[in-house]
């Protein structure tokens, strides 16, 4: 797809002008960096723990945040040799010892522990690693957070404003994070395609004819295949796809969102308008017009981290579409949505209602055997609607156990494959709605996510 | 499937004294067939038809008919040499002049012209036929026909009783007839079984565990391959599958009809209690117990024979099916019945109802041109419930054209192929019944094809 249109400026400046921070939040910013940078080596110092300092990372060590996102990452670094426990140990402490000034702490769990604090209005992670050689001795996978830093430092000056750019058009589109609920772009995946295509404009010109399999290798070192849409060589680390968590259809939604922008250039496509949730009576009409059948499960959200939430939740929605294909139910689509209080796994069938005769096939004439089995089990037997031959095989046209969709679900899906926390909130109880009975989920944000749905 | 059973003697006796033909029976074809051949010599004479003679064929000339069976095929035969427009004009003629003392006479066609009779009772069919020196020279298929005769009686002397047992427990499965309706074992075929095994129970226990491709080839001859269920070569012609009609499901029910029937050896196996139509009560109930929808085509009969009629609506059962599929319609099992005056394509379907709303599946995104071709139709479209992607494709919800499936056929079933003589009758005018509906078709016939059918 050729596209020469080449962006206003006027737009460009209208967004970074949003977007980029002034210079007073970068005084602060950077003030509150150093702040903390001093606050870890003097907790080190002050618990006796030798060799262990600071490190900046993130965006805002690299001049790419966006304007308004006061998240500040600080590495607490510990030598090499230090064992797992240790790392653990002694960086909750010096963590915990840094914290003791903020306005909220809340204990963290990824591969490792960390901590996440609240400091002068600033959302900080102080994060325990390991100093390693190079990449290729990793001990954790946050060690190669540092490792990324400093490649992007010495590369991105002067495309400060494209980062900004692309990572707020990301933002409008809605592709933006690579968080497990996302599955989009991150930071640094975003950073590493403005160097590699130069600009904004240059990276949405390429983006707008990709196709799965697109593949970038800055340092042209790759040392492993990868089945991703976009596989973007890591510089700092031959073997790691830096897009690995990118989806097909975030990757799809990206290339679609450039070309529709590089034809239409609008301030809209970085800012959109926000989605007003849909009232009582636009969910009841829309409902009624499309008639066919909504399901909702609803249960308590768990109480642990999206990246934690999130991957049960698409494993819990699966075994939900499987399960009811599995019972003969057709779906249309199937959704998630997870408020403070509730979740619903969201589906759409073609029907929530089968006949009460089920085709049940046998096995073919001729395996003697087994279909002399299936005809002695089945032939005579009183609630067997009738019995014949098709295609060669045994036929019973036997009572559906579920023929409705929603006993079914009440009936078999808390043994579903639902993950340990979810599964455990579906066995405390879990509701399933049907059609009009969706206006019992009051949330406006489960109301937004019924606009795209419905 | 091993089973040592022996079927009991006495059953075969009470069998045999219903349906082997008496002495005074057997004298009466005799004669009859005597009496037409010689009406059929003279008639050539009369004629001034040189080389023109009756040949005696069928199981009325080699001893295996059924009892009852008044059926006695003449055919007229004529010098290889005569030309087909010959064949058919004094073939004809010679027919017709041996009909005169005819009680009815019927003109009917197959490859060729032939006159079905009824004469003293008997149902006789006057084929005129080429008298060829082998059936590599064949120049009609009535030709072969002879051939079989000749091979049969050769071989069949002390077995009629053993053919007569196979035909009768054939009629009694639903499997005896060649015709295109039936699709089942033509008497030849089963002549050549009893032949090939050597009595009716050894083919019972033969047939038991007989498997698709099951190869019988008694002069070990074959110069084809056949992807038929059961390949009988022809004794008399290498390149010919005997059992070519015999349909997948009619071969597997006869073998079920033999494994039930060496494990519980009955008179009713070969004379079944005739089925009851079901009673406007019944066909209520049956259709409310199973849910499903039911949906029946209801057109004029055309006037033709069976073997016309059958394999287009045959075709036209499968255009319907195929039609429903094509809208999205599942379908648990369809069927054709035909009577003196109305025909009947009947279908069951999970449901006569799909949503307004349907799931439009366009290109993958990354096909930029057909992409954008098709966004730009649907996105913005006023009818389009929702635009997204989906495992990489577009996908529009758009409004169903056909959301019930009675309307989808009155629309377009009569531009299905459906055949010469089934599409006239339809284009001028048929009905779609849905469910209750079913109960304005009163002919007994169909109400016990329904008894099977819910």
């Amino acid at each position: 797809m050729k596209n020469e249109t080449t962006i206003p400026e006027e737009l460009k400046k209208r967004v970074l002008e949003k977007i980029r921070p002034d210079a007073s939040e970068r005084t602060r910013l950077l003030a509150v960096q150093v702040e903390l940078a001093e606050k870890v080596n003097r907790a080190a110092e002050t618990l006796g723990i030798k060799a262990v300092f600071a490190k900046m990372v993130g965006s805002a060590a690299r001049g790419t945040w966006l304007s308004g996102t006061h998240d500040i990452d600080i590495f607490i670094s510990f030598p090499e040799e230090t064992s797992r426990a240790d790392l653990e140990k002694k960086g909750m402490a010096v963590a915990r010892e840094v914290a003791k000034t903020a306005s909220r702490i809340e204990d963290r769990h990824a591969e490792h522990p960390y901590l996440n604090i609240i400091y002068k209005g600033f959302d900080i992670d102080l994060v325990p690693c390991f100093r390693v050689a190079s990449t290729s001795s990793l001990k954790s996978a946050v060690d190669r957070t540092p490792f990324h830093n400093e490649f992007v430092k010495k590369r991105i000056k002067g495309l400060e404003a494209e980062v900004l750019l692309l990572k707020q058009f990301m933002r409008g589109s809605g592709v933006y994070g690579s968080e497990l609920k996302t599955r989009g772009f991150s930071g640094y995946l975003t950073e590493l395609l403005v160097i590699n295509y130069g600009s904004f404009e240059n990276t949405l010109k390429a983006a707008a004819s990709w196709s799965p399999g697109e593949f970038i290798d800055l340092e042209a070192h790759a040392s492993l295949s990868h089945p991703d849409p976009l596989v973007m060589v890591d510089p700092t680390d031959p073997k790691r796809n830096v897009a690995a968590a990118l989806s097909l259809d975030k990757f799809c939604l990206f290339m679609a969102s450039c070309r529709a922008f590089l034809k239409d250039p609008t301030f809209e496509a970085f800012f959109p308008v926000p989605v007003k949730p849909l009232t009582e009576a636009e969910i009841s009409e829309k409902i009624k017009a499309r008639q066919s059948a909504q399901l909702a499960l609803s249960f308590k959200t768990p109480d642990v981290v999206e990246d934690v939430l999130f991957p049960q939740l698409y494993k819990s929605e699966q075994a939900a579409v499987t399960l009811l294909e599995e019972y003969e139910f057709s779906h249309l689509k199937s959704g998630v949505w997870a408020g403070k209080t509730k979740t619903i796994i969201l589906l759409e069938l073609i029907s929530n209602k089968l006949p009460k005769v089920k085709k049940h096939i046998g096995p073919p004439v001729w395996l003697s055997s087994n279909a002399e089995k299936f005809r002695a089990k089945y032939e005579k037997k009183e609630d067997v609607f009738s019995f014949y031959i098709e295609k060669g095989r045994y036929v019973a046209e036997i009572k559906r156990k579920y023929p409705e969709a929603a006993t079914l679900l009440k009936a078999k899906f808390p043994d579903c494959p639902l993950g340990k926390h979810i599964g455990k909130s579906v066995r405390q109880g879990f509701e399933v709605l049907e059609n009009e009975e969706l206006l019992r989920l009051e949330d406006p944000g489960f109301r937004i996510f019924l606009k795209k749905w419905l």
